[in-house]
């Protein structure tokens, strides 16, 4: 079963109820009350989300923290307080497991986060659960993704494909690209940047709708579309590609436009807003809701089919 | 290396920072704030804290639910919502980790908490990691460890020792108690109540310090003793032992005394508050708060040397 229907079905069961105002199904669930809280939880686990073979604790620990303050900094809001669950294999030692906390700490501590709490115990492999809490700004409402409206235009804050093809170089190593351009590719991949400062304004703007993208903005928009029962029709053309990506996509065969659209784990923003929009941070037009459903991605204003939108990983 | 002193070097390198008053130490972090928010956040690992083979699918949800809101509910806060992180390994079917949704949504219903959101990953082991995040009444201070003085009497809310001996009945089938016993022995291990209703009132009541009972009485009550600066001394002959438990415990050649108050998983709160202290709920008391540091363990007024005080698990 994939991730997606997974959720649909737990969705289901789960019931909200007074105190909780955005359930299961945005980037980060909202507590009633003004100031809003916000709750975002993530999991890595070694060999699906990183590998020790190439990741070193502190990277682990900073993305562990970053996928998720990139969830409360899609709603709109800085984050607060991140709890931190973490299975240890044996052959895990002590001070590893501390370098993935001073890999954490040191992000949290850039946004004045506090990590809280959590739990250790030991597991058959390397996996970290991370909780971060966040707080909208008063008079602020948390950002969903159900706000675009027919009319919009559809945005991104900042340059896609760069952590696909930090993957790909750190899977592959008879890949290449110029010195320079491979570091920044791997860092974007190791140690992606959550774009906390710009949620904020994006919030304090009137954004309408709002999720970073984690699995590839071609499956990330298509599920904006859903939620906010619209068509979105993504222009492959304006997708801004990061330097060095090109390189790596025809080194594997593939469109630079397509490979940036479908990477994913970019935690770039993605916003649906009036044409004109201006937030005071940098966004990129890349498409355009209109009424229907679904997701339209064209080239050149013809439709294009993608073999794949993103990641959505089976379960079970 | 034991996960206390881990979670000691873990806690040496998280700084708090403002928005939180309460951070690694405690059951739960607080965010300061009136009506403060605190958040709890334990996580459970097949053949750890449950076995497939005993544990069925409702119960192993039940119970990574039930860890965390006896955690908020040692803080004296009402359950608002929880975000569940899973973890799921080949072979595990969607339908049983519906299952597993079903066994916490049972369980929050029951206290207004609403499962507001998570993650499902893909793992090579059955593991749980969720975070309960409750809400204090409004002008009520989280309830903390540190608060004990001497001439507080010790208290418990519970009869102890029915987890500990469930499981011992679930791993051991050659163990004999009477029938009625054995299901309610059984029950207590793999359901365990969060006593939140208690936590709420000996929280307004102005208990002086909590937590829950976890990992034993007597490794409890020395991290109350701990985070309070005092000596806790704790008199055996007045812990109380839950019904069936005397049966395995002699089955096991262990005083059950001992055995109670070593069993853990109970999730009874552990409270220190001045003699005459009327919370309108029942307590016991178990022993008193001195001057000093440390856990003294008596009977008969006699000190008594423990082999161990409870469950401290090594990590890695």
């Amino acid at each position: 079963m994939s991730e997606a229907s997974l959720i649909a079905h737990i969705a289901a069961i789960a019931a909200v109820r007074p105190g909780v105002s955005v359930g299961i199904g945005d980037d980060a669930a909202v507590l009633t009350g003004d100031p809003a809280v916000v709750l975002a939880h993530d999991m890595v686990v070694q060999d699906v989300h990183f590998r020790l073979a190439t990741a070193g604790p502190r990277d682990i620990g900073h993305k562990a923290l970053a996928v998720n303050l990139s969830d409360v900094a899609a709603m709109g809001a800085s984050p607060v307080a991140a709890l931190v669950g973490i299975g240890v294999p044996r052959g895990v030692t002590p001070r590893f497991v501390e370098e993935v906390y001073e890999g954490m700490e040191e992000l949290a501590g850039a946004w004045g986060c506090t990590i809280a709490g959590g739990d250790t115990i030991s597991a058959s492999e390397l996996v970290l659960g991370v909780t971060a809490v966040g707080r909208m700004a008063p008079g602020i409402a948390p950002v969903l993704r159900s706000g675009a409206r027919p009319g919009d235009v559809l945005w991104v804050n900042g340059a896609l494909g760069a952590s696909a093809a930090g993957l790909c170089l750190l899977e592959d190593r008879s890949l290449r690209v110029p010195a320079g351009v491979r570091d920044a590719l791997v860092a974007a991949h190791l140690r992606p940047v959550p774009r906390v400062r710009e949620g904020i304004a994006l919030a304090a703007a009137g954004t309408r709708a709002m999720l970073d993208c984690s699995d590839g903005l071609a499956i990330d928009a298509s599920r904006l579309a859903a939620a906010s029962r619209v068509r979105v029709v993504l222009e492959l053309d304006r997708v801004p590609v990061a330097p060095g990506v090109a390189a790596v996509a025809a080194a594997l065969g593939v469109p630079a436009d397509v490979f940036a659209a479908t990477g994913g784990e970019d935690y770039a923003l993605v916003v649906a807003a009036p044409p004109g929009f201006a937030p005071g941070c940098a966004l990129v037009p890349v498409g355009r809701v209109e009424a229907g459903d679904g997701l339209v991605v064209t080239r050149g204003g013809v439709p294009v089919v993608l073999e794949r939108l993103g990641w959505d990983h089976d379960v079970g």
